[in-house]
Formats: C-alpha cells, sequence, structure tokens
C-alpha cells in the first residue's frame, strides 16, 4: 500500500510544510520505504523527481525542500512495494507521467487491482510492472478514443463523459485511490481513505484557495474524509464537480473510520 | 543555438567531470542561457532533470554534480533560445521525453528547422513551442507507424529502417543534430557540428568503453569530428552502426571546422 499527497491552488504555493509533515512517513515514521515522487506543474508541463529509495533517507528530497519550488497543482507518493521487498525501481515508482494532446498527464495511486491485465492496452504502455501504471495507460487510452473520436479533448465535461466510466470499470477491479492531473484540473477518485483539506488566506490583495489532499491527515486541523467510489474535480484550489463512480463497498474497518470522521 | 552532450557506456559510470565542463557553457563562458536538462537512463527509464534557467546559476545542477548518479547512457543540453530571450520555460526545455513500446524515449536538439510544421503530427503533440519537440514527435509517429504494422519495434535493424528515411526527411528542412535514446541505443545525428571521444579503461577486470559525444570537445583529448549527415548507433559504450542521411551541406564554416580536425 502507498501514500497520496496531492495540492490543488488557486496561485503558485509552496508545498515544503506539507512535504516536511509528509516525508518522514516514507521509511521513518511510515513503512512507505520502496519509493518516493513529486510532480510540480508549471503550467501545462510537469517537473518530475522521483527515486526507488525511501523518501526519509533521500538528500535529493530534502534539497528539493529547501528549493522554493512553488506550483499550483502537485501529485506527490510514497510506495510501499506489493509483494513486501519487491520491484524496488525507477520504473516502478510513482507518480507515472505521459503526454496526451499537448499536456503533460501525472497518476499515482493507492490500493490493489486483480485482473486488470485482462484489459488490452493499445497506444500507452507501461515501463515497470505495477498495476497502477497499467491502470494509468487504460485510462489514457480512453481518454485519447475520445479525443481521436471528437477532435481535441475540449471541456472539462467532455472529458468527463469519457473518463467517469472508464474509472467506475477499473474501480470495480478492487481498489483505486488516486490523483490524476492534467496541468489544469486535478481528479481525485476515492475508494476507500482520501482526506481533504482546505485551507482560505489573502496574498498580496487575491484570495488564495488551497485544497490538500491526502491518504491520512497531516496535520490536526479539520480535514474531511471523502466519500467512497467518488472522483472530486479540483481546479484552482476549487472543488468543481463531485461525482459518483460504482465500485465495491470498502472494507468494513474502513467504513468504521469513514463513521467516525462523519460523526466529528 | 544549443549545445549537446551524451554519452554511452557499457557499465555505469559517473559524468561529474564532464558536467563540470559542460556547465558553465550554459551562461557562463557561454551564451547558452535559456536552459539546462539532463536524462539519466536507470535501465530503459530516464530520471529527468531540466530547468529553464542558466546552468552556470542553477542550484539544482550544483547538487546534481555532487550526487553520485550513475548511468550507462545519459543525454544533456544547454539551450539559447531563437529568437534570443523568447520563450524560456520548462515547456521548451531540453531533452524531451515520451513512453513508446514500453520505453522511455529522449531526444534533445541543435539546430533550426524550417517548414516543419507542414508535416501534420498523428500521436505524438508537443508541450511546447519548439521545432526540436515537434521534430521528436514526428520522428516517434514515425516509429510508431512501424511498432503498428510489425506488433513491437523488434531489432535496431527493423527499428533503423523506420528512422533513417524519416530522419533524413526532416533533415532536409534545416539542421538536424540530434542525440535520441531509449535507453539501450543512443542515435546520434550529424547535420553540421558534433564530436565523438572514446575512452576505454579496465574497472574492477571489466573492459569499461565509454564514449561522449558533444557539440565542441570538452578537454584536450583527440576527439574526432562526427562526419556532416550521418547518423551513428551506440549501444552500451560501442559504436555498432554507422549510416548516412541525406541533408543539404553544411554551411561553409562549418566544412572549412571539418576539414581542420579531418587533417589533425
Amino acid at each position: 500500500m502507498c501514500e497520496l499527497l496531492g495540492m490543488s491552488a488557486s496561485y503558485a504555493a509552496d508545498l515544503a510544510t506539507s512535504l516536511s509533515l509528509f516525508r518522514p512517513r516514507g521509511g521513518q515514521i511510515g513503512p512507505h520505504a520502496d519509493g518516493w515522487g513529486l510532480a510540480f506543474y508549471e503550467d501545462h508541463v510537469a517537473r518530475i523527481f522521483k527515486e526507488p529509495i525511501p523518501a526519509s533517507d533521500s538528500q535529493c528530497l530534502a534539497f528539493l525542500q529547501g528549493y522554493d519550488l512553488t506550483s499550483h497543482t502537485v501529485v506527490a507518493h510514497i510506495r510501499k512495494a506489493n509483494p513486501p521487498g519487491t520491484g524496488r525501481s525507477l520504473a516502478n515508482t510513482h507518480p507515472f507521467e505521459r503526454e496526451l494532446d499537448g499536456r503533460s498527464w501525472v497518476f499515482a495511486h493507492n490500493g490493489l487491482l486483480a485482473g486488470l491485465r485482462e484489459h488490452p492496452l493499445y497506444g500507452f504502455h507501461p515501463t515497470g510492472a505495477t498495476d497502477s501504471e497499467y491502470a494509468f495507460c487504460l485510462l489514457l487510452d480512453t481518454i485519447r478514443d475520445c479525443v481521436y473520436a471528437n477532435g481535441r479533448i475540449g471541456d472539462i465535461d467532455n472529458l468527463l463523459r469519457c473518463l467517469v466510466p472508464a474509472v467506475s470499470r477499473i474501480n470495480e477491479l478492487g481498489e483505486l485511490n488516486f490523483l490524476l492531473s492534467n496541468g489544469e484540473h486535478m481528479f481525485v477518485h476515492t475508494h476507500t481513505r482520501l482526506h481533504m483539506l482546505h485551507r482560505r488566506c489573502e496574498v498580496e490583495d487575491c484570495n488564495q484557495n488551497v485544497r490538500l489532499i491526502a491518504t491520512h491527515p497531516l496535520t490536526d486541523e479539520s480535514w474531511s474524509c471523502l466519500m467512497p467510489n467518488t472522483l472530486a474535480v479540483l481546479h484552482e484550489g476549487r472543488l468543481i464537480r463531485d461525482l459518483s463512480t460504482s465500485g465495491p463497498a470498502p472494507p468494513e474497518a474502513w467504513q468504521r473510520h469513514f463513521a467516525a470522521m462523519a460523526s466529528v
């Protein structure tokens, strides 16, 4: 299992504080020691840093925390390989990236998917051995089919008409918590456990909206628990769509957690 | 105009010395101040670092020089935007990367190409505004057409049957010096100016072969001048193919340089 961290903001923001809380979970206080990755968007193109080593040991990640990187859209991941100890390689490290329609698309996943490889791939192919990258290729194949049918991807509702059924189909195979972005929108799919925090502040006379997504709340602030089997769409820190997907009910332990969070 | 640096080696080698000679050419002793980029392969997947700032000013590149990164295949680039000062952005910074056939393909280019955009693109689309990235998409479209026709890419000669005519077609449009790799092979196309250095040494009872490619020789060693309109193919530090492409004769100034180098 893995952990996800994402950010969508109205104006480029720095992620240093969240990273300092997230980083030790990758090998020091958490078991996700098989790799870490970060994607920072600059406009519609992502800078990706990743290594198949524990985040807590990485000098590169320590350097980046002090490097003053800011972005409006960030996708981060720490990995625990499954089965344990196998598959530590750059090719198996999230987030994954592909170009589609002249943009960088970035994907990070948490969960297990069975029978995924019975669905054939056409345009995109995994470079590594993870189900996560395979699922990403499957989603992009589906989106590209829509692009080919309609010229370009077009507006968000056009894209969602392709994406929601494809996500539901993969979600039926097991557990699909993911962050997917194209630099304009962040698509957050919750099957079991994801939390969201909304921060508002004024920065140089502008209203800054920041939404953080994380597998586990990183602070004592009032994180909300995202509904199972939903696809939330964030744009510049705002929640612009909140759609249902189909899929199996989450495990009972998670349902207890959800009930406890919801009753706070 | 831009400068290229590439390495192909039998065993993973570190590039720190070459980088220390290359880096000041990006803004300090050379005019290529609009961006820098580095791709290090780990097996068939590349780690890419790039920034739209002068290499000589980059703290990130300084950090990487001391980070003990080793690889069998490296592609590096420093950029001078044309027209000057325009288009400094991550999207316009080389090297560019795409996945094809389950591998990272990486491309860095030096030269100008006119009329390129009259050739339509199908599967791959540029994220930025450079002719270089457009030419890369065109090359990959051509290679993918071959893949679709034959299943998978297959052996190097199968690939070259697609690649050589595509390179010639683009080379006819102007100036096409490039490094292209898929982690297994490095394809070096020379239209005007590229130099190669072969270093041999014994490392832990193994014969290490390193071939470096650079726009300008970086050291006083005996670099050779690559023939205009040729596509050299490197594999694990060995030169395994050396093929002619068609294209315009290089400018007269370059021909004098070539004659001077050849007569040494």
